[in-house]
């Protein structure tokens, strides 16, 4: 039976930037079915010629490959022209036969509509063949709005009709993690509160607020972007028990279990376990940058955190006592995401005579950005006639340099296309990594804590290292 | 108080491309103490001046930087001239003053009447300042031979005057396992039997019988030049325990409970355990060379062997059933020396799409040659939208290349000039390394067992194959 990809709002910067890409590479590597066809549906006066045909010039004028695009064009069958309500939704009845895959790229204040709406038609039943629905974060604002949205949503679709993308599940290095901590018997045996020191995870980047987001990242922020979804998920891979399968819901099962053992930050002590700041004006790659708060679409007095940085302890047979550092920021002075676990010291009776500041603890560290890559920090000796230590890097490069791979959207189509719903989330773990997160939400709600800020361009703010456990314990550099 | 370096043997080849290199990289890193004073002994008709004229135009044709010649030199202040006997050694009382180590650069053969005779005229005796033997291997030929000539120094030097060498013990790699294994703590917890699953030590060389060496060689065979001493020295210093300090007797002491505790290879059985082979002619580095028995100064019908591997078991709490392989061959395919400890597979039921033979376990491997490094071969994602395994390589050079170091002699003589003995065999452990080997040497002696054949640039013979445990269990490629 042939399936349908329908994108609602096909002519938004998710659907052009990010999806028509992926579909196009699919199509290259001969990855998509024969006869999977895509539709479309949008707003603005288009047809499917005059979109496809900007689509193609816009491609050609960024120097992207066309040299397919004949096939691939072939595969679009509609564009249908309606807004967000019942009468536009409703046109879709016409094009959409056999399986259908609703993909909503849309802003997120829609989704619960959007949802109602194409159900309100009958387009959710599933009788010519199945219907799915894949929405992207955020998933709330918050628990309560979370779990409205969700109810919105399931009161007319089932949660197995249903794709949550966190598109860092599709990422190479990240599906990584599981291979690297499963595959290898090197891991297990360390993986552990009796060996594993502390875990930092951080996603840093340089870029700040352009392309009109002001708008909707002030009323986010770095908490609600990044951690809520992107870094949560980076420390459940990192911190789960082995899964019995990685398909379905054994997988999605783990990782709530993870959170589910996070021990609840109290809400009497919330500046204890978390940091947040914002930018000042500063200097990123040479070029002058504003603060924050001059920021298109900024509001004056915002006290919205463009860095977060929040410790959890995971109170379960293998991790209780190990902090888990997460950390994001925008105007950072790098881009740099990584997964960092460091291990205890030995004891190092043997090696007396060398100053202990030198003695580097072992880190494995799986790196996302700038390169793809893992490596192990080991020591091995002093080269020359003493026998003393120094740090030496194991590394290797994951994804080799000049290799173009599929981007994470590519392998999460795919996934929902086949029905895989691994890489996808279930509720429970939008809903859990909320309520892990509400203490802090709920201080923030209310605006209490310190904002601190951090020039453009730097590490961050000094004020980070407030939430480390141990003296021992430092962030990782940013660069 | 001043130290005399006493070389006797000083025109031979250990002396003048060893010795003598090592002690001038020293001098030109400053690196010997100012008033280290260094003297020769030998057979051959020169004189100081002309024997110094002679090195220094060597170097210089082989064009060996002798800047520092002028500072080298002056550190010579004798050449005496005599036989190995009591008058011509007599001689050297008039010449030593202070501390004295007395090197003896002189065939095995002789070993025991140098020292005797340097007894016999007074200069064991420690008045005037320490005085200290340093021997090279081989010592003995047999257990039997070994404990005669122990005998022998023994009767006129004390045990910690004896500085028994062997030069694996000084290079940069060979000291780096102590640090790898007890600076990280990485290691310890997947070191012992219920995470290896064997350990292969190697050293292939694709060098023949070159300079006049065949006569010792056939004598000898590769289990007596190579195993007994310094494989077996890898061996034990990959399976030791901890030592509670580098220095002294600690690690010596460590090294020997390894020993003690192999696991005696039964007399009947012996075939079980080891495989000799010859090579035949054949072709390295694209010439074509000539076979063993076709080299200079080989029995027409000898039987010794250039390649030889052993199995050993340590039965100890740590690697009970845990086989350790130890191979080593000359004309073989290429230069490699190497530890390999290859870990069990982990359970890999999250894999199982995966066809098995593309799933391979970990590996840490220190490399000594081709290059110094020290590398990790784990599981990684397949590139691609599959999550499936490969392999993958994390890899430390440890020596930058064209970074140039002290060789082992230059760190051993300094550690003889400094009294550590932790690098130098203990007379137990010489003792014991024959103990281990003795029924292989018993069942050869009488000339029992095949004898197997290679030819000269092959990776040896397929039978070392019988020795090892296990389908799983390969030899690793010599490349």
């Amino acid at each position: 039976m042939k399936t349908q990809l329908v994108i609602l709002g096909a002519t938004g910067d998710l659907s052009r930037n990010l999806l028509l890409p992926a579909l196009y590479k699919l199509c290259q590597a001969g990855m998509l079915k024969e006869d999977l066809q895509i539709a479309l549906y949008a707003r603005r006066e288009y047809t499917l010629e005059s979109l496809l045909k900007e689509v193609e010039t816009a491609w050609k004028e960024q120097g992207i490959d066309t040299r397919h695009w004949q096939a691939f064009s072939r595969r679009f069958v509609a564009y249908t022209r309606g807004g967000l309500d019942v009468e536009g939704i409703s046109q879709l009845r016409d094009v959409v036969h056999g399986n259908a895959v609703f993909y909503l790229a849309l802003p997120p204040g829609v989704f619960a509509q959007a949802a109602e709406y194409l159900a309100a038609v009958g387009l959710n039943r599933e009788e010519g063949g199945f219907r799915r629905l894949v929405i992207e974060k955020p998933f709330g604002y918050d628990i309560e709005s979370a779990r409205t949205l969700d109810q919105h949503v399931r009161a007319s679709w089932r949660e197995d009709q249903i794709f949550r993308i966190d598109h860092y599940l599709g990422k190479e290095t990240v599906q990584n993690i599981l291979v690297f901590r499963f595959a290898n018997l090197l891991l297990e045996p360390l993986w552990n509160r009796n060996y594993v020191e502390h875990v930092q995870i951080t996603a840093a980047e340089t870029s700040g607020l352009g392309g009109g987001r002001g708008g909707y990242y002030d009323q986010a922020g770095a908490l609600r972007d990044m951690i809520q979804n992107h870094l949560i998920q980076l420390f459940t891979l990192t911190a789960m028990e082995p899964p019995s399968s990685l398909i379905y819901d054994d997988l999605r099962s783990e990782k709530v279990k993870v959170l589910k053992s996070v021990r609840p930050i109290p809400r009497h002590a919330v500046n204890a376990f978390v940091v947040r700041a914002q930018y000042t004006s500063g200097v990123v790659d040479n070029q002058p940058v504003p603060g924050y708060l001059e920021e298109e679409e900024i509001a004056s007095e915002s006290s919205t955190e463009s860095f977060a940085a929040v410790k959890f302890y995971v109170d379960n047979w293998r991790w209780r006592g190990v902090p888990f550092y997460l950390r994001t920021g925008k105007r950072l002075k790098a881009d740099r995401s990584e997964i960092a676990i460091q291990l205890k010291l030995p004891p190092l009776h043997l090696f007396r005579e060398t100053p202990l500041d030198r003695l580097e603890p072992n880190w494995f560290i799986f790196e996302m950005k700038p390169a793809e890559a893992i490596y192990l920090l080991a020591q091995a000796k002093t080269l020359g006639l003493e026998l003393k230590p120094r740090s030496l890097v194991l590394r290797a490069p994951y994804r080799e340099p000049g290799t173009e791979g599929f981007d994470a959207y590519a392998t999460l189509l795919l996934d929902v296309l086949e029905g895989n719903r691994a890489h996808f989330l279930r509720f429970d773990e939008v809903e859990w990594a909320w309520q892990v997160l509400d203490p802090i939400v709920k201080a923030w709600q209310s605006d209490s804590g310190p904002l601190a800020t951090y020039p453009a361009g730097s590490e961050g703010p000094p004020e980070a290292e407030r939430i480390l456990d141990s003296e021992t314990h430092r962030w990782r550099a940013v660069e």
